[in-house]
C-alpha cells in the first residue's frame, strides 16, 4: 500500500513510463509554465496589455496560486527522495537545492510585492526575475537544453582555453584601437573599456555601425584585426556547435527505454 | 496501341529517358515558367513596367492560357496514374494533392481578378501568391531543392532540438536586454517582443544597427550574449550545411541511369 | 646548339629548375608587375598622385614599354611551343589564347589612349581594365590562386547545385519581403530586384543597415529568413573552404621536384 | 649547497613541480601583472581615474619598482641558464632576447618619462607600449596562447597561401567597386585604398554601414562579391580554428607530469 505522500511524490516528479496521472500532471504543468512565459512576454506590449489588464492579473494570480501549492507539495513530499529523507534536515537541504530555489524565485517576487513594503525595490527587476525563473523551469523539460549543459561541462577545458585567448585578444585590440582612434573620436573611443565594445561588435562580425574607425591608421589596424581575430572569436561557437552535433549523434545511437514495458531497446 | 489520354499523360509527366516529345514539353514548360517568374519580378520595377505595360499584360494572359490548358490536361489524364485511377474520386483526390494545388494557385488569382468582384481582396497579395506558386513550380524541376527537402526531413530531430534551444535562448536574452535597456531606449526596447528583434539580428550577426544597447550594463550583457549565443544560432545553418554536403557526396557516388538504354551505371 | 629564339623562349617562359637567367627574368617581371599594380592603386589617391604626377607617368610609360617588348618576344618565340608551332596559324592561335589576351589587355589601353581618338571611351574604364589585367597577370604566379581555380572546377557540380538553391531562395525571400514592406517603405522596397539587395545583404550577414524591415510582419519574416537562410548562403563558402583545405593537404603530401637536380622527392 | 644566485634563479624562473617558493612567486607576479593591466585599462576611464589619481600613480610606481627589481634579478641570474652562461656575453645575449625586451618595454617608458626630457614623444604612445608589453608578459603564462603561436607556426604554409589569395581578391574587388561607385560616391570611394576599407568590412561580414554601394551596378557587383568572397575570407579563421581544436585534442591525450612526484602520467 502506497502512502498518500508517496503517491503525490510520484505524480509531481518527472513521469516514470506508464504512470498516467504523473504524465498528465507534467503536461499540465509544462503548459501552465509555457502560457505563463507567453503572458509575461506579451504583457510587456503596451497595446496588448491595455486590452484587458485584469485578465493578465487574474491569470498571474491563479498561476502563482498553483505554483505555490505545487511548491509546498514538493517540500512536503521531498522526504520520499533518499537524498532528502530526514524530515527536517532533508527538507532544509531540499530548499537550498538549485531546483527548489528556481521554483521559489518563480513565486516569491509576487508575494514580496503583495505583503512586504518594497519601496526601494524595482518592480521591473522582480518581474524579470520571475520571468527568467519560469523560463529556466520550462527549460528543465527540454532535453536539448540538458544536452547543451552537458557539452559545456565536457568541453569546459577547451572553452576556458579559448576564452582566455579571446580575453587577451580583446584587451590587446581594444588598447591598440583606443590609441589609434582616441584623438579622432574622443566620445566613441573615450577609454579602453569603451573601445572593447567596438572590439566585441567587430570580432563577432555583428557590426552595428554605431562605432567604427575613421582614421587611416585605425582602419588599417581594424582590417588586420578583423581578418585575424574573427577566426578566434568563432572558436567558442565552433566548440559548442561540434559538441552539440556529436552529442545528438550519440543520443541517436543510444538505446532507448520502451515507454510500455520499460525495457531498453537497441537501435540499429 | 496507346490511347490519346495515355500519350498526353506521358508527355506532360516528367520525361522518361528517351521520350523526346515529353523532354521537349518539359524544356518548353520550364522555360515558360522561368520567363514568367522573370516577368513578374521585373514587372515590379516601375521604370521597366512603364515601357510597355501591354507586353507584360499580353505575356501574362498567354501564359495563364497555357497553364490553364496544361492544368486541365493534367486533371483529364491523371487517371492514368494508379494512385488517381477512379474517374471521379481519383480526380478529386488529385485536385487536393499539393502539386495540383500549386498549379491551381499559379492560375486562379488571375481568374479571380477577371471574373469575380474582388473589392475586398488585395491585388498585390494575389500577385505575390501567383509569383510564389510559380517559383515553387519552377523549384519542382530543381533536384538540389528536392535534396534540401530530403535533408530537412532526415535531420528533423536535430533541427527540432536546436530550434527549441534557440527559442529559449531568444526569450531569455530578449528579457534580459528589455530589462537592461527599456529605460534608456523606451522606443527600441518597448517590449520583450521588440527586444527579440534585437536578439535575432544580433545573434545571426546581421547587425543592421537600427537597434543596439547604449547603456554600460546593456553593452556588457550584449557582449556576453554575442560571444556565447552566436555559436548556437549558427547550429541550424551547420546542420543543413553538413547534411547538404553529405547528400551531394552520396549522390555523386550513387549509380545513375543511362539516358540512352535506361540501365544503371555504377560509379567508381 | 640552341637558336636565339629557343634561348629567349626558355628565359621568358616560367623558369625550369636550375635555369638561372629564366629565374632572374621571372623575379624581375613579377616585381615589375607588382610595382605596377601598387602604382596604379596608389595613383588613385589624389594626395599621393599630386606629389609627382610625372613620376607616375614615367613609371607607366617605362612599364608599358617593357611589357610591349615582352609581348612581342612572346609572339615571336611562341612557335617553340608545340601547340603553336606553325609560324602563322600557331601565332594567331597564341594571340587568341587567354594568356596572350591578358597580356594584350595590360598594354593595349595605353596605346588606345595615345594613338586613337577616343572621345567616346571612358578613360577610367581603360585604367581599371589595365589594372585588372595586371592583377590577373600577377595572379598567374600565385600557385594558391591556381589551386583555387582547380577547386572551383572539381566542385562545379556541388557549386551549381548550391547556387541554384540560393537563387530560388533569393527570389522567394525577396518576393515575400517586397510584399511585406513595400507599403511601409516604398523607396527601399520599391521592387523585387530592390528587395533582392536586402536579401543578399541580410543572408550573407553583412547587414549594412541601409535597408531593413520596419513593420511587425516584415520583422517576423526577416527573423525566420535570417535563421533558416544564413546556413544555405554559407554553403558556397563552405564548399570552397573545405575544398581549399583538402587541396592544401594533398599538396603538402605530394612529392616535390628538387630545385637542384630536378628529381622527385617523396615526403614522409 | 646551492648558491644564492641559483636559488634566486629557480624562484624567478617558471616553477618546477614541487618548488613552493617559486610557485608562490609565480602566482604573486601573475597577480601583480594582471592587476597592472586592469589598472592601466580602468585608468583610461576618466570618471574612475578622477576618483583617486594618486592611488593609480602610487600603484604604478610600486609596480614599476617591483618589475625593475625583478628585471635586475633576471639579468643577474641569467648566467645559470646554459644558453647565457658567460658573465658578460651571456648577459648581453639575454638582454636582446625577446623575453628580456618585453620585460624592458614594460618598465622603460616610465623611466623615460621621469628622467629624460621627452617633449617630442607622445605620452599616450608610451602608455600603450607599457600596457601592450604587460599584456604580452601576462600572455606568457597562458598556455593556450602558446598553443596558438605553435599553430600559426605549423600552418604557416597554408596561412601564407590563403593570405596571398585574399590579397589578390581584395585588390580586385576594390578596383571593381572603385570603378562602379567612384562617380556616385566620390567621398566614400575616393580611391582604391579607400574602396579596400569597403572590401574588408564587407568580406568579413562586419558591415558597419558607413560605406555601401548605392548604384545598381555597384549593388550587383557587391552581391556577387559577397556570395563568392565571404567563403575565402573565412579561410584563415577556419585554418586557425581547426588547428586549435586539433592541438587541444592532442594536448588532452598527451601524458602529463604529476605535480607531486614529477613522473609522467599516461591518460586513457
Amino acid at each position: 500500500m502506497k502512502t498518500l505522500k508517496k503517491t503525490v511524490y510520484e505524480i509531481i516528479e518527472e513521469a516514470a513510463p506508464g504512470n498516467r496521472p504523473s504524465e498528465i500532471f507534467d503536461v499540465f504543468l509544462i503548459t501552465l509554465i509555457a502560457l505563463n512565459v507567453v503572458a509575461l512576454i506579451v504583457g510587456t506590449v503596451e497595446e496588448i496589455h491595455r486590452i484587458s489588464p485584469g485578465a493578465f492579473y487574474l491569470f498571474e494570480v491563479v498561476s502563482v496560486g498553483i505554483f505555490t501549492v505545487e511548491f509546498l507539495l514538493r517540500v512536503w513530499t521531498c522526504t520520499e527522495n533518499p537524498s532528502y529523507a530526514h524530515p527536517v534536515k532533508g527538507r532544509l537541504k531540499y530548499l537550498v537545492s538549485p531546483l527548489a530555489l528556481i521554483d521559489l524565485l518563480a513565486v516569491l517576487p509576487v508575494y514580496l510585492v503583495f505583503f512586504v513594503n518594497l519601496h526601494g525595490l524595482d518592480l521591473r527587476f522582480l518581474r524579470v526575475m520571475r520571468l527568467l525563473a519560469r523560463i529556466v523551469r520550462l527549460g528543465r523539460y527540454f532535453s536539448s537544453l540538458r544536452t547543451l549543459g552537458k557539452i559545456v561541462h565536457t568541453r569546459r577545458g577547451e572553452l576556458a582555453a579559448v576564452v582566455s585567448v579571446l580575453f587577451l585578444l580583446l584587451v590587446m585590440t581594444s588598447s591598440l584601437m583606443f590609441f589609434a582612434e582616441h584623438q579622432a573620436q574622443p566620445e566613441e573611443f573615450a577609454s579602453i573599456p569603451r573601445a572593447m565594445w567596438w572590439s566585441i561588435i567587430t570580432l563577432t562580425t555583428v557590426g552595428y555601425g554605431d562605432v567604427f574607425p575613421v582614421t587611416a591608421a585605425g582602419r588599417l589596424l581594424a582590417g588586420v584585426i578583423a581578418i585575424v581575430g574573427i577566426g578566434l572569436f568563432a572558436l567558442p561557437a565552433g566548440i559548442l556547435g561540434s559538441g552539440f552535433m556529436e552529442e545528438l549523434e550519440r543520443e541517436a545511437r543510444a538505446p532507448v527505454r520502451c515507454p510500455h514495458c520499460g525495457e531498453l531497446i537497441e537501435k540499429a
